[in-house]
């Protein structure tokens, strides 16, 4: 077997494919030189003897022959010598492999100095300025990485000490201010610090060099930082990593040489045209350490507009050879252009969208390969602000990443002032212990809400995804204090009035006002966003309990309502006193009067909402939450509340107290609340039905679905669809006046998901809530589960939180289960999602796998899904005709 | 088909085993009439007849001449004639359905009275008193029964008032002092009575009295309280009843007659000999309304020793026949006995397990056959004090029956006082809002526990089922008012040191002192048991966590310990001090010193219990509750702690509120606990395996089985096993000595069971923990089920509370899979149940289908789980030879 693959004059062993033998670099540097791109000669080690040469601690004898050929090959080519003292042929020695993984050992450059060809490279070069500088980097690099010469604990890199010593001595302000003879000085201090490190001379001969750089090389593969990086990224332990040697070009050896990156397209806006920067007289890591200002890299058309030239025509070989853009390394010597390195460009978000399309508009990938270049995950950042990237930020503490999005504000501790500071247009962020529904004003006023405590379906989390609004909860370093009107955080403390930054998307909480970068959908996102459609099978769906959210939704792609939660209509304005009114009523008398406070209330929004989603379907979850969530618990807000009520104190504080409950997640809600108030069930379906049969009347097409939230036995939805028909029976009779709907259920108890066969048989459809299919199946609680979850997550106890990605193990074997005996019971059965997964790409692609109908998801996520079904549909093949 | 079954002459068309035609009235006076058992002649109409009857209004035309050649073979047998002026034949008609059912029409006498054969009759028999007399009888029952003339709302019934108007009027303190025309005028008065409410005279052709008797009885099957009792023991509707037509006999006529009712063993004791009472010159109605006192059975003898000879034969031959003890109703007209019924006799527990035995031994059935005579569920009450049943009680209000028995103490409403008062020998009921650890020193103390809050699984419900201690939980009406030291209950109040009686077993809570009756366990007890113990299958064990419990528990027959809970060690005396001391430690070596505090007061737990259980395996469950549980609540006790560990009041309050959960059932516990905080694990499990090598030096015969709780994924099991087996090494390595042990898990998470397979792969054995596996796949919480559950069951939604009776269809479904999936992954995988079912019956019965190797119930439920064993074991014709 080969373990070395040369490459040079136009010809290489080796191909684009064979990253793995080769790693990517090394693949792509055979890929190039096939291509017949100018790149220097090499030859890489193959990745394979990587794992081995680890395991047995040495390499296989014929190694050495082989590498001794490929060397022969480059000495040929070039017409240098290996460790000539005159014109010594010198050489980079990089890692690479299959994945682009930070932590390895990256670049020793010039390997093959000594102070004998040093010397020589002085006179042929007529540079020696140039030639000691080179054999100086080399004896840092090569002490960095091969003998692990490092800084001491606070203490300064010796190399770079000595340099700093150095300049200073002389007066200079730069590295280029130093004069050749003070390099050769400082040759002579570096050769001291590796003697000083490693008790020997830095080695003379170049086999030696060469040897101990391939050692170093696959032993960085081992590197902690490496191997953390593997785990994190599921990268198998077994690839290794290959070794380049490529014979060196110089960027640096007068003002025809340069070296620079370029993106063969603009990797934050996607626009076509080289895109990167280049420093003149430099080597690569230049640019890299940042010690001098690279120039754009337009600037060297002026310059060196041959080489300039070139690299366009290289690039442009390069893009329609690899169909994508390109991320390359390049030198230009002497006026003439080398390419070091090709790799597919990273870019942002807005970036992969308008090349995606630009490129399937000009034929070089299909609409198919243009959307697979997109993470749907990925374009979630286009649909919110986002901070700055270029700002620093003063990070106070992190929290969960609630909900996406980011936003600035001043610290507001309580909601009244929040929405009276809303009101008169100042941007605030409210910030509390937890949210409740009192709260509801000031969220809404607000730019965004921090909460010290909950979880990710915490009121604060659930509420603001709902609003598209930013939320960072649960930032527990957080300590509220009331009294002082401010926050205690770490040790600092930020007054109300003090200006905050959320990243909603990261859960970060920055003091102080960071610039956002707004949104913008793209005509490009919208082109993307029709391929994606036309491919997709499964409908996307929204999460929506308000007019304006359904109509976000609806400017997203949502083809419907999935899930309209009733219960928030409950929290606004006078309407909670309508409800505390109900949960205090001691007969169904009392009930029935407060309830009738309610009916036109809900019908409006629902009026409203069949306005908006006119000729698609609405998917309306019966009243949901347990009722003491509809009442205050502070001691101001019973007594305020008692007032209103015209009741005691007393008498309020020991319902609230009775209603109290060990386990709320638990407890008595969902249809349970319907069974044992049917009052309330009968409410919601006439609103429901009075207002289809308004906006019927006016026109719209309404399509009602009503869904049973929390049914565990069949007993429970028979007894409530059977009190929904009758109610919508008696308004079709009062309004003269019928409308097509459908009766169904969420599936979100494992009961519900054992018995669906039985509920099949009365249900019209399925919704699987996973949020609460997922806290029982695991028998974890979101709210709860921030003890613990992270810990489990970074200790690999769970590969993913079960929250963000479905468990399909486990929450997806009962849904599977579901789904089977759901459909045979009941085979036209429409099955749908609507829980937080329903925007999830990974659980689309379970979701459509599973055979569902559609998915459901906060409006915010709606393209990301339409994008995730598309790139279900393509990956298994099952697209429909395009 | 024939519909009329007639017997007489020792000769009846019907058996025994034709219940379902003849009801078992019908069918029982058939058998007896084939056995030659004096029974007066009769007939029974098929209860076929009734739903057809009662669907069509009408009955078919071919019975009218069935049931006229039915009457005329009884005037053939008697020489009477129906109707006849003189010599009048009398029936008696009565229903009579499969089932006892109380609600139906009962009985009618003396039909086929008129005008015109009362005074015949009173002629022929001389005796003009006891013919008027049996005259207005037939009036009042036909009135009340057949024409529904009862009293007015709030009135007096018709009938009575005129029996009373007349008394008066006579100066007559009992009907006997009345005279024979007093009797004529007050039949008279009764057929105004009749003709007031109905209309018309009361009927003088006893074929119209005949028929309108029929259709009464009929009619009755769908009377509402007929109907609830079908509906709440699953009786079909469809069943119907028969109506019985049977030749009057008189045990009225003189004192050479007499009626009463004898059990063929005494009901109460099981002891061999006639049981029962009767009345001298009396009609069975006598007996039934109280109106005189009857005398005991044994007096009979006396009086009338050829009738009493007779009924004893008889009742042997019924025993012998009917294999079982039998109530009886019988009649003696002028010295000749009648047998007007027999049925199976109802009977206590006691008497249930001595005539089972006694049979048994006897040879009258076979062994299996005396196991499935007793009711598994019924024996509970001997393993209890109970209630003396024939005292008056004051109920003051009911609450959840959490742990059977019964007790009687006084009120004393906190912890600190019910123990100074029980170690004084006072008899003690604490009464809290709901308790805490800190509780568990007057819970010791007291006699039992009533609570105003929480369910069937609160602290106080388990605590006191695991000490077998009586507990009312959640006796919602009750308000503790601490200050006031008393109790209010429905506007009563019970101030501290006055007595309750509480009765565990039904949630009673009863003001004052009731005498209680001890639990007594006889030999023939002890003889069934062993029984049991050679058919059963299951292996029964028991959850104990000290070895008091596991004493109590071994002596009940427990085959081992399904489930030692370590946290209850928790709570004694100062270990909770360490307990919390770890809970509040910032770091790992504070934790570690906490609990090398705890480690020797749980390793002498273990070692006493393992001692206790000599050779016989104990399940040892590592920590599990969330550590808040183990946290003080109210401020006094906040204040207290943070003095006694040397912090700040301010930062205890802090911890307790950071550790406080929204959900703790679905938190932070169970082996989530010893994945963030290893050092808990490994110190149970050195406790765990020092103690089993102690004892094992001992000589005891130790088989520890260490058990994770919690699970939900495989990889939290993996990891804890792997510590407490380098833990094992380690201990072993020390004490140079090795134990046996298994390490194996709880299934008691949805996603448990469906991953079973993976979990099975490292489990050495499953315990399926039914309480939150039911809480979980249902999303109930116990705690908070009692708002709604109640009412679910009471109106059908659910047939059964999932926490007393396993959920097959929904439970059961996902322990099936996991039993199915884990054996495949790991034939020899042991599994059993440690959840309450594991005592109930029913579910001992599932666990017994599924192919479980044992379960595990409370102490108190052993021996009841090692008959329902046996019961499995026999209704599926699995038994082993016995």
């Amino acid at each position: 077997m080969q373990d070395v693959y040369s490459f040079a004059d136009g010809k290489a062993d080796g191909r684009a494919d064979m990253k793995e033998i080769l790693g990517g670099k090394g693949a792509n540097l055979a890929e190039m030189t096939n291509l017949g791109i100018p790149v220097p000669p090499g030859f890489t080690i193959s990745a394979r003897l990587c794992v081995t040469y680890l395991r047995q601690g040495e390499l296989p004898g014929t190694l050495r022959t082989e590498v001794e050929r490929a060397v022969e090959r480059l000495e040929q080519t070039t017409g240098r010598r290996f460790g000539d003292p005159t014109v010594p042929l010198l050489v980079s020695v990089r890692s690479g492999a299959k994945f682009s993984m930070p932590g390895m050992m990256d670049t020793i450059l010039n390997l093959g100095l000594n102070d004998e060809s040093a010397a020589g490279l002085a006179q042929a070069t007529g540079n020696s300025r140039f030639a000691y500088d080179s054999y100086r980097r080399l004896i840092q690099m090569y002490g960095d990485v091969v003998f692990g010469i490092k800084a001491a604990d606070g203490g300064e890199d010796p190399f770079d000490a000595a340099l700093a010593a150095l300049k200073e001595a002389r007066g200079a302000a730069r590295d280029v201010d130093l004069a050749a003879e003070d390099l050769r000085g400082l040759v002579e201090t570096y050769k001291d610090v590796v003697v000083r490190a490693t008790g020997k001379p830095f080695p003379q001969d170049p086999w030696d060099q060469l040897w101990g750089a391939v050692h170093a090389v696959f032993k960085s593969w081992q590197t902690k930082r490496a191997v953390d990086y593997r785990r994190v990224n599921g990268i198998p332990d077994d690839l290794g990593t290959a070794v380049n040697v490529v014979v060196m070009v110089y960027g640096n050896m007068g003002e025809d040489c340069a070296t620079g990156v370029a993106f063969t397209r603009n990797p934050s806006t996607g626009e076509l045209g080289l895109y990167g920067e280049f420093l003149v007289n430099a080597q690569g890591e230049d640019v890299v350490a940042g010690t001098r200002d690279p120039e754009p890299l337009a600037e060297l058309k002026q310059h060196l507009p041959a080489a300039y030239a070139e690299l366009e025509r290289v690039c442009g070989v390069l893009e329609r050879h690899f169909r994508d853009m390109q991320d390359v390394e390049f030198t230009v010597e002497r006026g003439q252009l080398y390419m070091l390195q090709t790799r597919t460009g990273k870019r942002t978000a807005q970036a992969a969208v308008r090349i995606a399309v630009d490129m399937a508009d000009g034929g070089l990938i299909d609409r198919r390969e243009a959307l697979r270049r997109i993470e749907p995950d990925h374009i979630n950042h286009l649909l919110h602000p986002t901070l700055d990237p270029d700002c620093e930020v003063d990070l106070l503490t992190t929290g969960l990443p609630a909900s996406p999005g980011a936003a600035v504000g001043t610290v507001v501790l309580d909601a009244d002032k929040a929405e009276a500071m809303g009101r008169a247009g100042e941007k605030v962020i409210l910030v509390r212990r937890e949210t409740s529904p009192d709260d509801f004003h000031g969220m809404v006023a607000a730019q965004a809400i921090l909460t010290a405590r909950g979880g990710m379906t915490s009121h604060a989390a659930v509420v603001a995804r709902g609003m598209g609004k930013c939320c960072v909860a649960g930032a527990k370093d957080i300590l509220v204090d009331e009294a002082e009107r401010a926050l205690h955080v770490n040790g600092r403390t930020v007054r109300e009035g003090e200006w905050l930054t959320l990243d909603g998307s990261t859960g970060r909480v920055i003091l102080g006002k960071v610039p956002l970068v707004p949104p913008g959908l793209s005509d490009e996102f919208a082109r993307l966003m029709s391929w994606a459609d036309e491919v997709r099978m499964l409908r996307v769906r929204t999460n929506a309990d308000t007019p304006e959210d359904a109509e976000r939704a609806r400017k997203f792609g949502a083809e419907g309502i999935g899930l309209c939660r009733t219960e928030h209509m409950f929290f606004e304005g006078d309407r909670i006193d309508a409800v505390r009114e109900m949960i205090l009523a001691t007969d169904l008398e009392g009930r029935r009067r407060a309830l009738l406070k309610l009916l036109p209330m809900q019908r409006q929004d629902f009026v409203e909402i069949f306005r908006t989603m006119d000729g698609l379907p609405v998917t309306i979850r019966l009243l949901d939450p347990p009722l003491h969530e509809f009442l205050p618990r502070r001691d101001e807000e019973i007594r305020e509340l008692a007032e209103t009520l015209g009741v005691t104190e007393e008498r309020l504080r020991h319902t609230v107290d009775v209603l109290t409950e060990a386990n709320p997640m638990l407890g008595h809600r969902g249809c349970r609340l319907g069974i044992t108030f049917p009052e309330i069930t009968e409410m919601q379906a006439q609103a429901i039905f009075e207002a289809a049969c308004q906006a019927a009347a006016e026109g719209v097409e309404v399509v009602p679905e009503v869904m049973v939230p929390l049914v565990a036995h069949v007993e429970e939805l028979r007894r409530q669809t059977a009190l929904v028909r009758a109610t919508a029976e008696r308004v079709f009779a009062e309004r003269k006046r019928r409308v097509e709907y459908l009766v169904g259920t969420m599936i979100e108890l494992p009961r519900a998901a054992v018995t669906a066969d039985q509920i099949a048989e009365v249900a019209e459809f399925f919704s699987f809530g996973t949020n609460d299919l997922t806290q029982t199946t695991f028998g974890l609680s979101r709210d709860d589960a921030g003890r613990f979850l992270p810990q489990y997550l970074e200790s690999g106890v769970l590969e993913a939180d079960p929250f963000q990605t479905l468990d399909q193990e486990g929450v997806g074997k009962l849904m599977e289960l579901a789904v089977h005996i759901g459909r045979k019971a009941s085979p036209r059965l429409k099955i749908g999602i609507c829980g937080e997964h329903g925007g999830d790409p990974k659980s689309v692609h379970f979701c459509h796998r599973t055979g569902m109908n559609y998915v459901s998801c906060s409006p915010f996520r709606v393209p990301i899904a339409r994008l995730a079904a598309a790139h279900a549909a393509i990956g298994l093949g099952k697209e429909k005709d395009v």
